[in-house]
């Protein structure tokens, strides 16, 4: 089962929570970098051109499909909510016409370059028909969607960039049902790899999900690897984590709660990381390799992820969704590090799909 | 009109010109910066999940379209014949299974901190229905594609980045005339403006087509500031120049002579600027604000150009495609140069469709 039309869906208590994990997160991390995040409050003003698929912009993106589940093996990137904050990982709508959001940022911090946590709630006046292709009945429905997106990305080359979001979606119509699903998920991209990192990142992952079924950790850890790879890289973006789309399982309380155990796993999944590396000494030689793979999130990011080209193709915020680029990128001709160096295990032992938790 | 089935195209002769203008430009080039360019020759083998619009691979990207000419109004991005060599304005085909390229390259050179001068030569065994919607006669049909592609990027912040393209098209069938095209064209994307450069760049652009007609310059100037065009910063790429495809008028005489004018203009419309720029000093102000507006490059070059995105998801080769990309780039939220500084006068003054020949 995936979408559902369990009537007991509850917006105002699904913002309160995803407001409130905003809040939690940027408090943490303000306290572990020492800096203030700023405050972005922002609203959405339709763009001129801004439907999805429009031929001026050359890559087409698909809509949300409110279709089948996860077992669509076709790949993940088919099933999509919209909900273009940072984009990192979230899936796109059309015709936006309407919500805002609030974007967390900070540059130059004391241990974080560059990072956002963002909010944004937006909302659309009728789904169009490619969006439902799958699901006719939703043709033409008000939508909302809302989410928190983030992605840190670290000074010190020993501290992993990290994206954590957690999403929902709902198609709505008077006198029926609304039928929404949720989405979400967290992985981590090291520059060094480290056993012990990778262990907890997965093992928190696992034990969040855990209450929820067994099933599902391998489920959106499987996910999480087909998701975040470069096809022409032939690579995964990072050690992964967990990814889910389309998500209604049991109805709404149920689902949330999984959202929810998502969201609130964040921190304690990433925070000990960051603590424990952050004063590991480095040098230009790391510093210019942490460069040259960040190079690999722009790539992907700008290529692959669909919450990020169609935020950008359908007038979203720009300055919110490429928050989730690095601040300094390297790009080198066909490099690759010596074997035995650490840069060289990041390729053998880290960015190889693994049972880690 | 547009591609035409006159049965005299001449893939030697169409050859032999790119290989001698990669060649004659790489040269100049080598002798302006003073050191050698590297070469890499490269066949391409056929890549898993090759196929155009892989559903694994988030954006979908078009495979050639040979229907009608640069009057399709909805935008020149869906006129498309493939050429992947460094993508760069180009645009892709569909299952490829032949060929293969010339990369010449350049990093950390006096004057060019990065630049790919590339031949490619590729070809496939059917073109998919897809690709030929607007002209099922050509489905089916065996393809090669050919082209020289460059992107230069000068470590002087003075001295603008420029990209040049020409390539061409021929669907093939035993017994049938073949149906081909040209397409290219060259764009300049200065960090500092000079009003001279801009004039001189363009008015050589103008002149080398002048004796083809004095509706094309008019017509590929439009069609560049259309293409290079960031949608989701509502922002030129750079100044513009020229940019054409699915290009055949007259025949195979008249259309290849063109497009050899613009490869042949290339040096002569850059080479002036690069010299007399390359000696201004800069400071760390300059250099950050040229990684800054790199960061534009890059997105378009990933999020929009055609070839780069379906050169990467149909198994292109990598790091010819990617040499596009500039070696240091920043990233920074909600920029914007001060009111009367030389940054802000880019915005302001250059990065407008102008008249500038």
């Amino acid at each position: 089962m995936s979408a559902t039309t369990a009537a007991t869906f509850d917006t105002a208590a699904v913002k309160t929570y995803l407001l409130d994990l905003q809040a939690r997160i940027v408090a943490a991390l303000e306290a572990a970098d020492g800096l203030p995040f700023r405050t972005d409050a922002w609203e959405r003003s339709p763009a001129p051109g801004a439907e999805a698929g429009d031929k001026a912009g050359a890559a087409t993106v698909s809509p949300p499909s409110p279709q089948g589940g996860e077992g669509d093996k076709a790949g993940p990137s088919a099933l999509s909510p919209p909900s273009p904050h940072t984009g990192e990982g979230d899936k796109a709508g059309a015709a936006f016409n309407g919500g805002g959001g609030i974007s967390r940022l900070i540059e130059e911090g004391r241990v974080l370059e560059r990072g956002g946590v963002n909010f944004s709630h937006v909302t659309g006046s009728r789904l169009p028909p490619s969006a439902s292709a799958h699901r006719p009945e939703l043709a033409g429905r008000r939508w909302e969607a809302m989410g928190v997106s983030l992605v840190l990305h670290p000074r010190n080359p020993y501290v992993p960039t990290v994206h954590m979001n957690v999403r929902c979606f709902v198609a709505l119509k008077d006198g029926e049902a609304p039928v929404f699903w949720f989405g979400g998920g967290m992985d981590l991209t090291p520059y060094y790899g480290f056993e012990d990192d990778a262990r907890h990142f997965h093992a928190t992952c696992k034990a969040a999900l855990e209450p929820f079924g067994a099933d599902l950790h391998p489920r959106f850890k499987d996910w999480c690897d087909r998701y975040f790879f470069l096809k022409h890289r032939n690579e995964p973006r990072g050690i992964g984590g967990i990814f889910y789309d389309d998500f209604a399982e049991g109805g709404f309380e149920p689902a949330f709660a999984m959202t929810r155990a998502v969201g609130d796993a964040f921190l304690s999944a990433y925070l000990p990381i960051l603590e424990r590396r952050r004063d590991i000494p480095y040098g230009e030689r790391e510093r210019d390799f942490q460069a040259y793979r960040r190079g690999r999130y722009v790539e992907f990011n700008l290529v692959y992820d669909r919450g990020t080209l169609f935020g950008l193709q359908s007038g979203g915020r720009t300055e919110s969704i490429l928050m989730s680029l690095p601040p300094i990128v390297k790009w080198r001709y066909d490099w690759h590090p010596e074997p035995g160096t650490p840069e060289a295990a990041l390729y053998t032992d880290f960015l190889v799909a693994k049972d880690w938790a």
